[in-house]
């Protein structure tokens, strides 16, 4: 087995669903180890704080813990996505008043990326299509997804890894499938996803890490010449965990400033189960 | 039969349909009056338009027209939705490199606005929910549609008919659910939908009508403040036509100056079958 829609073994999703008409949920891409999940916790908090900024109903999390237990049961590696709509519901935009929202999990399996990512770095394009502003859904991992979907579309090299994405103001935000962070002199910067852009598991984790580990990581606005002139760049999500990134347009980085310990204690962290 | 689901009877959608899964698609809301689709080349139109800008194939009109009639069939009053998606596709925001896309029509019976909708004005509240600037996905009635679910659960007064939007940058843009437009003298205002907002069907009727009626549209930049400062304000929709608007927030209008030939044309045409 390997989906189920609201705890029933099936492949379908009503017409009605809300997820379908207007992308009226969330979702969540969990990396799957020896039949359990990584970073379980982190992935439910980010859910149930989106089910809180949207207005969805929260679901029981060992309900949800159990189904996707029970999904990854037997699998040595895989992806498991778990969406959460806002459920069925008559026509037009306003959330009904007996809301029932539906859970759609779904797992597959995975091959890691291959050992040359992490040694030769990651090779990003810069984007057109541009991330717009939009405090009221900035930081969640909604489904309403057509920014991404029209920047992956940009292109088709398959030595490409991934797409750098500006906002609307030029600001650097994340790539299409990941966070993003760099280090310049002793210093760490992130973006900041106050107006868009999603707020990844693993990002979490390492703004949490980085106290302990004795690092500062700056999270606020930045140009693109900012990440440009960065000593190492990387990207993080919870299925790549933690990537150095080699080229970025026309810009090359070398290898040799990419080991830090706070990227060795990171990687680490993002295989822990139930984390 | 109230539902087809490419072509076939039936209420359910797989879940790696990509409408649900990053809601990569566009959809139509028809008026159906006796039988027979109003409007259907402006929405045919909008959605071929919608499809190229996504980069969706085209699906061929006539069978498209076929199943909105087989649907609209026997019904005098009712309301046909139309989605498109860019169909099923494994995991990850690239569209697939052989799309079937997806479309899934369903009918219901609509009860058309009481008389007094159009004699009294409708009331509007102006919504906190900004609208993200966003010119890739502006004009097309795509999936996409969290900012008007958002928008619409700010209110469960049943007395408020609507809720003005404006965008991030304080433009005046359209409401939840309709476009809006406005009479200052003799000159006629409707916002520019460059950079967000859903360019409606009626709205593109009306800015064809106009020229032929002697009258001036300017498709421009305002803000509230020009809005409130109008002699006349309505909204339009394919449901609905064009409504008078009596209120917004604390302004209020004065019925005498709502009926205009432009009105009278506009409200005619609407519910011109096939046009």
């Amino acid at each position: 087995m390997d989906v189920l829609v609201n705890g029933l073994a099936q492949t379908t999703v009503g017409y009605r669903d809300r997820g379908l008409q207007y992308g009226d949920g969330l979702f969540e891409t969990i990396l799957i180890l020896d039949g359990q999940p990584c970073l379980w916790h982190r992935h439910w908090r980010r859910l149930t704080h989106g089910c809180k900024r949207l207005g969805i109903p929260l679901l029981a999390e060992p309900l949800l813990r159990q189904e996707v237990e029970q999904l990854a049961r037997g699998r040595t590696h895989a992806i498991l996505k778990l969406i959460v709509t806002r459920g069925e519901g008559p026509r037009g935009y306003r959330p009904p008043d007996n809301q029932q929202p539906s859970r759609i999990l779904s797992v597959s399996d995975w091959q890691a990326p291959p050992e040359e990512l992490y040694r030769d770095g990651a090779r990003l394009i810069v984007c057109n299509t541009r991330l717009g502003l939009q405090p009221a859904l900035a930081g969640i991992k909604h489904l309403n997804r057509l920014e991404q979907v029209l920047a992956r579309a940009e292109w088709s090299d398959p030595s490409v890894h991934d797409g750098l994405m500006l906002d609307q103001e030029d600001r650097v935000i994340e790539t299409v499938n990941a966070n993003i962070l760099w280090r310049s002199g002793r210093r760490w910067h992130t973006p900041s996803l106050q107006r868009c852009g999603v707020a990844g598991v693993v990002r979490d984790l390492l703004l949490d890490l980085a106290g302990g580990a004795g690092e500062d990581i700056a999270v606020a606005d930045y140009a693109l010449e900012d990440l440009l002139t960065a000593d190492a760049v990387y990207q993080t999500n919870s299925l790549i965990g933690i990537v150095p990134i080699v080229r970025i347009g026309d810009r090359v980085w070398d290898s040799s400033s990419w080991s830090h310990p706070l990227v060795s204690l990171l990687a680490q962290q993002v295989h822990r189960v139930g984390a």
